[in-house]
């Protein structure tokens, strides 16, 4: 067993603090990966303060996760030592339900190993996350991440990348749609980046006035201020489709009626409270509201080599663990610009 | 002028009654059409009560026209005297947009002349529908019927009849597909009628075990009732497409949950409340909701062809003119298989 440094929470209202624990050792197929980075994402926050029920503590969080391969299982082939590699929201899937037949292991209808806060296979072993020194993980739910772009501005890729990246492309973004991206915060700023580079021309919604400048900076070709009763007003079916990236609970109705015909709005938060259904203008454009989680095991691939192409990361501000607390503080005042990454030598 | 009898409402509340107009005489591209049955529809009560607002009085309801073709302009080309035909909601559209250029009227970006409550190209006009003996219509807007069926049992397809055929159709249902249709009226029943001849496994959802039998009678393979939870329980992603034909405020969430990944539910009615949008489900199998309306010229056409050719009508308890306001009031119980359908022939 592999002796571990982590940072954990041990209950839904504590400080995270120090966590020692034990990694398995690497079977035929598994990759131990030494962590460099792990993005902080907001569903990080809702499992350690247990507000989607179901948490289990201690709990390592973190599912955004860059590395170098440290030593490989006898049978890997994918993967050498000094490899820099990636691991997403999930280490494990069934593999054989007809979603992970098609590489949507995100949709299994088995048994998902989720990266922590989750168990193995065995349905027993609690998993583990990011915001430790090293993990171990089964080679095809491994990424391989490039080297070009600063390795902590790729970690928030394995998440919020994949999370943005996979509606953009399942809903067939292309050069010349127009795309609106509700909120700018981890996801949004993403979203923006990717369906530029998608080709599209793409507007950045948010009611935070002071968010106008970095949207243009980010590539946005337009800033709509979402307090601007005219601007909304002249935003009729507009879009193609629309990125909502915003977990607050939020008026659906005008941003649905912003949707071209045959139009979708993709939600990719859960509020904590419900949204009313505006089923008036859906029927009145064959407007579509969708969901969207993450992506699969080959799409993530794609997206990591897309954004490398692109020269696209996300932009972060790199902490020690021992700033985990207050970053959270920090992320629900939605006050960072755009993703915190846990430097792993900080847990050394 | 042609002067015409017709049923008309007043205000919004009193009773309706008999009410004397003139149509105009038949244009270049105009069709006068004697008609034969009107179909009642459930928008025709929520438009004479005013519970869309904006409605106008005297209003004379009807979109589910059917007749012969009385007389043609000069101009006319696609139909002659003693033809079979059909009007719809639309009498006219601006026929430019790109909506009207795809055969998409119904989603026209620019005056969509609504066959009653509405307005004529020139947006003064007032249009008056089928509770009446005869209507001229552009002939691009009229629709060609088939003699196999009883007319009376053509008339809903013009509304009810394009409302499920163009979701269904649109969302690609063919052999093998599960469908559900949620509700059993004017609409359901024909959506399990055009489900099932498209060949979908068709499952029929209500609350009222009364509906069970006549269900399977006109088609469906399977009933499930709404109030019986292990059999929703057990229904879990199950369902490619479901038509939601209900219009009374209701539970999403549950219905949600039984599409399948990339499952689609359709909406085809407003509540006069709205419902709660089910974030979670949507997210978790990439689902969702959208909403449709009608159907344009063309498809409405092929629809009329498709039920022709699989002996599909409606269900209809035909009524003369004086039984409107009592067949509102069993309308509104739900106590009506499947449709109301007008004989003209009571207004002479």
């Amino acid at each position: 067993m592999i002796d571990t440094k982590a940072y954990a929470a041990f209950n839904a209202k504590s400080p995270l603090g120090p966590f020692a624990f034990q990694r398995r050792e690497p079977g035929d197929h598994d990759v131990l990966i030494k962590i460099h980075y792990c993005g902080v994402c907001h569903s990080d926050l809702h499992q350690v303060r247990n507000e989607w029920a179901g948490s289990t503590y201690p709990m390592v969080p973190g599912h955004e996760i860059v590395g170098k391969v440290h030593r490989v299982g006898p049978k890997v082939t994918k993967f050498a030592i000094g490899d820099a590699v990636g691991v997403g929201c999930m280490v494990d899937s069934c593999r054989t339900c007809p979603s992970c037949s098609k590489g949507l292991e995100q949709y299994c209808d088995g048994h998902i190993s989720f990266t922590y806060n989750g168990t193995e296979p065995d349905k027993k072993t609690v998993t583990h996350g990011g915001y430790s020194t090293q993990i171990v993980v089964d080679e095809n739910y491994v990424l391989r991440v490039s080297n070009k772009e600063p390795l902590d501005q790729v970690a928030p890729l394995l998440c919020a990348g994949i999370t943005t990246y996979s509606p953009l492309r399942h809903w067939g973004v292309t050069k010349g749609h127009r795309v609106g991206v509700l909120g700018l915060g981890g996801l949004g700023h993403m979203a923006v980046k990717i369906a530029v580079a998608l080709g599209a021309e793409v507007t950045l919604m948010s009611s935070s006035p002071s968010k106008k400048a970095d949207a243009l900076r980010l590539g946005a070709h337009e800033f709509l201020l979402t307090s601007d009763s005219h601007a909304l007003a002249t935003s009729q079916s507009r879009f193609d489709v629309i990125v909502d990236s915003v977990s607050a609970p939020h008026d659906l109705v005008t941003y649905a009626s912003m949707l071209r015909l045959d139009g979708v709005m993709v939600l990719l938060g859960v509020p904590d409270k419900p949204s009313v259904l505006p089923a008036f203008p859906l029927i009145m454009r064959r407007r579509s509201i969708a969901g969207s989680l993450i992506g699969g095991i080959p799409e993530t691939q794609e997206m990591l080599d897309f954004c490398a192409s692109h020269g696209i990361a996300a932009d972060v501000e790199t902490i020690p663990i021992t700033a985990i607390d207050g970053a959270y503080e920090r992320m629900l005042r939605g006050d960072v610009r755009y993703r915190f990454v846990i430097d792993a030598a900080s847990l050394d």
